[in-house]
């Protein structure tokens, strides 16, 4: 077949593609990457009839495979789950293009003008596992802020994430836009992903989503830059002065109200001064709400049917209606056990004292940290991003809710008239 | 010597220190750390006689071992060196803490206040070669910003390094900082080297400083997220409608001014149409700098005692009074030959057409792009950033001349009272 143009591309190839698709991608207006996304908009609701039984395939094969149910549910697709993503992708069409911001400038003692504009990364990888809506969520995002998108959804999803990468490129084409700015590389299998994650120089930055196993393997395995997004060991303190009715909501909220996701309610710690006072409160309300509790002795000697905590405990992520308690003497207590325990996702402090909540919120070194809220609202819908690409647990880039802007780099536009050095 | 202090700390030891270090760091106000500042220049200043024989040890052992003259001298150091690196010490105390800084914020509909602040690193690790300037340089600019060092300068200046940061760390102590907030681990050898680029959760960035072949050994085995700072393949582009007289004087001063450096011009592009105008005056003048043209053979025609460039010349990042000169027919040449062979550090055009200068600074993919201006110009100090840490040549967190902000992260504060996630 040499000299058509049928010859199967390879992951090198396709990579070579997103590469200089960026190239025109970065330079796009709004205009244009607003159209590719009411285009694919329109092509996700017209390709319904494409994308289920696609989807049915990989469901099958994941019952057959043993798919445990949790993951069948991310894996499922239907009309309605189809909508929603057709309105989230337009959605992104009313959000501000971060490209071309200025985010600092001046003019140097000899007259050269410097600005630092936002401009795309380039390539944007992606790796997640079994959650075709990932597709067109990043796809989507990658295209507003002008990034090409390289996607490695995983075998269980693969047959699903083929059809939806069809239809994005038909979509973005349609629009004047380039194909090849969304590759789907699973056809490559894990040897794809091993070689996503060394393709430095053509991949810009790559972006886990899913397990804590799959995290660590992309963070410990790739030359390409990577952005953490990780799980929660979240606290709430209740410090001493702390409101009693703000308490109940805040510890019922971030345990009760979605505690599969990462920003859920994990420990909970009282100051010991106050727990008479709030404990018989707050803890009934979460064993309504049907939450185990898994308790220090100190707790236990007021709550004596919960479960006895150990070492264990205080590392869970349980993403369930688990609670671990315990007792603090202190505010500084507080803070070590946070220090010592936390994955530095998100940690909240209920109190009264001024002094106390400006302490927690210096002194605690984490992605969010709060007064007075609950640790839910740790989202980049919440924090008015439209959309979010993930929450980032590392420091470097991005920490907290990703949004658009966090999916940009800058450069240094110098302008002048003949300057030299002296 | 169980139960004593005088156990050898291990690399985890240090590592650990100077996270606890950081702790106090990160809520040190900017009057602290400049007082630990002063003390540092004050103790390099007074600690010459000790400074000076210790780094007579390293380079006598560097002679010994056959260490080139060109790392020799930037091993070595000499009273004026020190006071130099006093003064630069002292000069970081007049620039601004980036720390606390509020980068944005919004009050949320349901009237939770979120504002984004910066926050140092925590701990950031340095890898670098035969420089013992960069162990006072970053140590400073680690401090200013908040952060503990952990540093590993190689074992051509052990000895000279081994002395600094004992002086840094009475001198942080004098002052009432930890005197754990520097730390050397070159004792511990490569295998130290590799510990640190493992201790992901202890440090949180590290930047490589030096030749190509170290930074990519760090960029290839660190788990620790890198900062890479890099060499440039720069080129300058004489448009059709260039000035002479700026064509001139940039590509002179570009290329000659200091050609050891990574902003130094490397490759001249020149417009065909206005190679017959422009390259008798930019040609002459740089040979009478003593500088030799690698040039293709359109250039040869006019200029036929160039050497014939070879596809080497366009990858070639000299360092040294050597040029490579192609012509080319257009713009989009000029740009096609920087996308394939540029290392993306800086790259300008010279040109009097607002189209075309537009389109260049759109269009080239680096870290610094100008129009009619030297290339040398892409340096912090340049920029009027007082410091610089390196020049970053990725995309992730920092791109271009990095100064005391790129040394921090963010962090989200969220202030509520009592609300929750509907």
């Amino acid at each position: 077949m040499a000299g058509t143009t049928l010859t199967t591309p390879t992951l090198a190839d396709k990579l070579q593609a997103a590469k200089d698709a960026s190239v025109t991608l970065a330079t796009a207006n709004a205009d244009l990457k607003n159209r590719g996304l009411l285009a694919i908009a329109a092509a996700v609701r017209a390709g319904t009839a494409r994308i289920l039984p696609a989807n049915e395939l990989d469901l099958a094969n994941g019952r057959g495979s043993g798919l445990s149910a949790g993951l069948q549910d991310r894996l499922r697709l239907d009309a309605d789950r189809l909508e929603a993503l057709a309105q989230a992708v337009e959605q992104i069409v009313g959000l501000v293009d971060p490209v071309g911001e200025t985010v600092r400038g001046s003019i140097l003692p000899n007259g050269v003008k410097i600005t630092q504009v936002r401009v795309p990364f380039g390539v944007v990888g992606a790796i997640y596992e079994a959650r075709p809506n990932v597709t067109i969520d990043i796809a989507a995002l990658a295209l507003k802020s002008g990034n090409a998108a390289v996607l490695r959804g995983g075998s269980a999803a693969e047959n699903t994430n083929r059809v939806l990468v069809e239809i994005l490129q038909e979509a973005l084409v349609s629009a004047g836009l380039p194909g090849d700015a969304v590759q789907t590389i699973d056809e490559f299998g894990r040897e794809g992903a091993r070689e996503l994650m060394q393709a430095r120089g053509l991949v810009d930055v790559l972006i886990p989503r899913g397990s804590a196993e799959l995290i660590q393997t992309v963070v410990r395995e790739s030359k390409v830059p990577v952005i953490e997004t990780g799980d929660g060991v979240v606290h709430v303190f209740l410090d001493e002065s702390a409101p009693l009715d703000w308490a109940v909501d805040i510890v019922r909220n971030a345990k009760v109200q979605r505690p599969s996701v990462c920003n859920a309610l994990e420990t909970l710690l009282v100051h010991r001064a106050a727990a008479p006072r709030l404990l018989p409160a707050v803890l009934g309300a979460l064993r309504e709400s049907g939450v185990t509790l898994h308790a220090d002795d100190d707790t236990r000697a007021l709550f004596p049917d919960s479960v006895p905590a150990t070492d264990d405990d205080w590392r869970a992520e349980y993403y369930s209606l688990d609670l671990a308690v315990a007792l603090v003497d202190s505010l500084d207590e507080a803070i070590d056990h946070i220090r010592r325990y936390s994955t530095h996702h998100t940690e909240s402090i209920v109190t009264n004292d001024l002094q106390n909540a400006e302490r927690f919120l210096n002194e605690v070194d984490s992605a969010v940290v709060m007064a007075n809220a609950s640790t839910r609202f740790t989202d980049g819908g919440e924090f008015g991003f439209g959309a979010e690409v993930g929450i980032s647990t590392q420091k470097l880039h991005a920490r907290g809710p990703m949004g658009l802007p966090e999916l940009t780099s800058t450069k240094w536009i110098v302008r002048g008239s003949g300057q030299v050095r002296a």
